[in-house]
């Protein structure tokens, strides 16, 4: 399968002249978008590295990269850290959107950009869900908002914003800033505050899901198109 | 191959239990994107044109057609309509636009949704593709600007406004309005207009093509990702 991972060590080989190891900031499924990413290139074998190593100036890395990159790929800036600067671990805040579409009539331009919501999200629907946003707010235990499938230390992560607001682009978006995220977490909380839209639960929910812990009190995962990576801070 | 008619053929089918034929407000070459497009439907049978035909409201024909159809088509809008009604013979106006993209570095986002020109377009620039573009106002045989492939009667058309400017999507957009387009007509003005970006060539060479009707004075025709047939008016 084609992944950015694969494209990016593969422009990154064609350009330097060895294998490289790509280190992402987070895990990105397929079907998400990043409006940002970091991800730092160091050469595969211990042997290519060397003082000058990377031997395009890094305002040039850009675009030499992009040559080399499919279109639906680009390379917005590059800057040399230190060695031993790793893109995951050293995240302080990371910032998710995810877009809604509500319906009736969905633009075709939106597909696979946006989750869609088969019917019209009234001004309230938004308070509401904005309401409900507000509750993940704080340090919590988040394991109700995560998939199986990735193993971590702690499930307790701080939550800096949230809220829900129909954005200049006319969609609904819910944006969340946090110093993590587990597995799936912004895609459930997503779901979840679809729920709280179509009414079939009440805001309420979301700290009877944070204190139980209980997934199953939680909103399926909403679908991948929706998400974008929107900010990293270092 | 799946084509926009060949999907709103079958939607039509399924909803009305026979054949349809389906009359386009305008040819639409592949890649190329419409904002708004009208089209007509009736029985493609004489025996089932009768009174009551069309069996469902208007106004939940859209609805009924989106159940049908894929996620890359939407029915806005639908209304009765005399039978006689030809949605390309009735046209009074139509406007497209164009998009480009200046580089240096590509949106992603952009792919396939716009042209993509390498180098930044400064104001200046904008300004100059503006003024080349107002030489196209007016009533002018365009058959410079049309290519092979569509036999018409007459290459005589009147553009009733044409503009280059950078819009609020970022973008460098040319939009033009038209009684009538000959095949390819946008995209050959925007290629040339992009040649006059380049400036490669003055914009009186717009006035020079028209004259002349010499395809061979005009830029290249600029790829279909860019045209976005934007309004029909009757």
């Amino acid at each position: 399968m084609r992944t950015v991972q694969s494209e990016l060590n593969r422009a990154a080989k064609e350009i330097f002249g060895f294998e490289c190891n790509i280190t992402g900031c987070s895990r990105t499924d397929s079907g998400v978008h990043a409006l940002v990413y970091f991800a730092a290139i160091t050469p595969q074998n211990e042997s290519d590295i060397k003082d000058g190593w990377c031997h395009i100036p890094p305002e040039k890395l850009p675009l030499a990269m992009n040559a080399h990159l499919p279109d639906d790929i680009a390379i917005l800036e590059a800057r040399l850290v230190p060695f031993d600067f790793h893109p995951r671990y050293a995240v302080q805040s990371k910032t998710y959107i995810y877009k809604i579409s509500d319906g009736p009539i969905f633009d075709p331009f939106l597909r696979r950009r946006a989750a869609m919501y088969p019917r019209k999200l009234s001004d309230s629907d938004v308070k509401r869900m904005d309401s409900a946003a507000k509750l993940f707010c704080g340090e919590h235990d988040f394991r109700a908002f995560m998939s199986q499938g990735s193993s971590v230390q702690s499930t307790v992560r701080t939550v800096y914003s949230a809220e829900v607001a129909r954005t200049a682009d006319g969609l609904v978006t819910f944006k969340v800033s946090a110093n993590g995220f587990l597995y799936n977490m912004v895609r459930i909380m997503a779901g979840t505050l679809i729920d709280v839209a179509r009414k079939s639960r009440e805001p309420s929910l979301i700290s009877e899901a944070l204190e139980s812990g209980d997934r199953a009190k939680c909103g399926a995962t909403a679908p991948p198109w929706g998400l974008y990576l929107y900010d990293v801070r270092y």
